[in-house]
């Protein structure tokens, strides 16, 4: 027993280089960072985040605030995955997904934080342990770059050591999509795996003569296509082109992610906003019954240790917004596998002082 | 062209004057009453609002002024449908139902006030005007109720003019749901209608048996048997056991309703969650292309112009949270009918000093 006596949010918009584009989310200059701190009454602490494109960021700290921490403080910080599910049934007339997900996903990598404090045991150990490390891309929001300048960040990332990258699709007419594929195919030569991303831009059939005319440039998956809740129409994609189809970084509930992935060939499961470490690994062992590699989608600070927990862990994204500058720990990479921390705790700790300055009052 | 100026949200925690008990809700002590107050360049204001079961509000009138309200200034108030729409593309990532859809429901429904009170038609006239009335049911949440106390609630809806009532099932086994059900249905008599609700709180098997058991009540449906997301489930329960099923309260979107709609008797969208008063009508209408008649969930004061306007209107649901004390038009019932406010806008004035000693800081 370890009872909780604290929950704290904290919120914080941090800044991007530049505005990045993609097909569906409008203009990103920042990113919401929304931190959660348990304490407990033997004086452990834990932290966990979530985070967004630069929306909905008050709304979620606003949650943790006026309703997780009322829900949890005297709790038993033991029980991480009844907490999870608890606060879930708790909330659920305002959730079923949307912002009560990335609430309890923060609150409940706080928990894991703490209870890993508590054991001395890393993520990667605690989640699984199959490896230390794992497959990982480098993707970015570069919809908006002309092709010289997307270029350039596809060197930047084999430069980095990675042998996978993701570009953005969904520009105003397929041949320009394609164009641009075979230009990064073209400048990366066929050893490197090359995935392609939609943001749910397109619908069905367009995403099928998408599918087709790509073929050809061996795409390793087809993320996102079309809208999420389409849920059976990712399979008629793959089936009409015979390119591999991925989501899952929409997806915010159990019942969703069993929705998908009976008709996916990876599922893109983010921690920060499907219940956390625990829902996470809850959707790992659902795809594992499916047969289906268990990926990620953004926080790659996080995810290296559950992915590489896996047995059936498949590519870590390396996602672009600039977490690594706030951490401890900026992403290690040996021979283009992303190797976890090996710490007791979930393996990312904060450089409070570098947050600070772009903190919002709440 | 009307240019928004301002857009204010309020949060309200309203008080209950009792404990109330669903079978998945906990305790009730007092809900939370969120208003959302649009002024346009021409003088005009409308006011809509949402609600929830005490939990929730900071996050929903949170995400009306950090991120609704920056998005819809400048905006031209005339494109009802189109801003809705807009507001849910442009949160699609921290949304897809959740307290999103609450916080967009309200700005909705100020934004048809607004535009009513421009052209001078009532809610009931400018939704489709099929009726001024509709069929209208009462129902608590009373599973905490001893038989006595519970009678005494269905001797009330009597009394008040309703002659079809709805209680809450869900008690610790079958046996003592049945009694309840036996003891209102010969207290009511054989020409009362008679609905009961589960709160999603049954396994499909515990929900046939339950079904099956009924029956010979005449139960007019079966509401929330079992969880919402179990869409298919719906069906089954009403073929194996000949009880018509009905669910709406907890779907959030559009693609919810389109995967519910094949499998209920009936559909119970609440406009302050599912988009407002463009969403309730797209799901009205998705219902009416279904063959299923489309009847509503909690904030009758609204969901009775609404109800009355559709040719398929269904059963009205009078909800036994108190709005009546805080608006300056009760509920008004007509032999067994509900009667739709012939008034410029939604129809639904706040009485702000009665609410304002139960206004929460923001």
């Amino acid at each position: 027993m370890a009872r909780i006596t604290d929950v704290t949010a904290r919120l914080f918009t941090v800044p991007l280089d530049e505005i990045l584009v993609d097909a569906k989310h409008g203009d990103h200059s920042h990113f919401h960072l929304i931190t959660a701190t348990v304490t407990l009454d033997d004086g452990r602490t834990g932290t966990g985040y979530t985070y967004n494109g630069g929306r909905g960021g008050h709304a979620t700290a606003a949650m943790i605030t006026h309703d997780l921490a009322p829900f949890l403080v005297e709790q038993d910080a033991e029980n991480v995955e009844q907490l999870t599910h608890a606060m879930d049934e708790h909330l659920h007339y305002v959730g079923r997904g949307g912002i009560l997900s990335f609430a309890i996903s923060a609150v409940d990598i706080a928990l894991w934080d703490a209870r890993l404090k508590g054991t001395g045991q890393s993520l990667v150990q605690a989640a699984g342990g199959a490896s230390d490390r794992c497959k990982a891309y480098a993707g970015g929001i570069d919809l908006g770059f002309d092709l010289p300048k997307l270029l350039d960040s596809i060197r930047t990332y084999l430069a980095r050591g990675h042998n996978a990258v993701k570009i953005k699709i969904g520009q105003p007419t397929q041949a320009e999509d394609l164009d641009r594929i075979k230009a990064v195919r073209d400048f990366i030569g066929p050893d490197i795996t090359f995935m392609v991303d939609a943001n749910y831009s397109m619908t069905t059939d367009q995403a099928i003569s998408m599918a087709k005319a790509m073929k050809q440039f061996d795409i390793e998956w087809f993320e996102e296509p079309i809208e999420p809740d389409h849920f059976e129409d990712f399979a008629k994609i793959r089936d009409a082109s015979g390119i591999k189809v991925a989501q899952g970084e929409n997806l915010h509930t159990l019942h969703e992610f069993r929705r998908a992935l009976p008709h996916v060939d990876f599922i893109q499961p983010d921690a920060s906003n499907c219940l956390g470490i625990t829902g996470w690994l809850e959707v790992a062992k659902m795809a594992k019954d499916a047969n289906v590699p268990v990926c990620s989608h953004g926080m790659q600070e996080l995810h290296v240790s559950l992915v590489s927990s896996q047995p059936h862990g498949g590519w870590l994204e390396v996602h672009s917004f600039p977490i690594d500058r706030y951490t401890t720990r900026p992403l290690v990479t040996e021979d283009h596998l992303a190797v976890a921390p090996d710490v007791p705790g979930i393996g990312v700790e904060f450089d409070w002082s570098k947050l600070t300055p772009h903190e919002i009052t709440l």
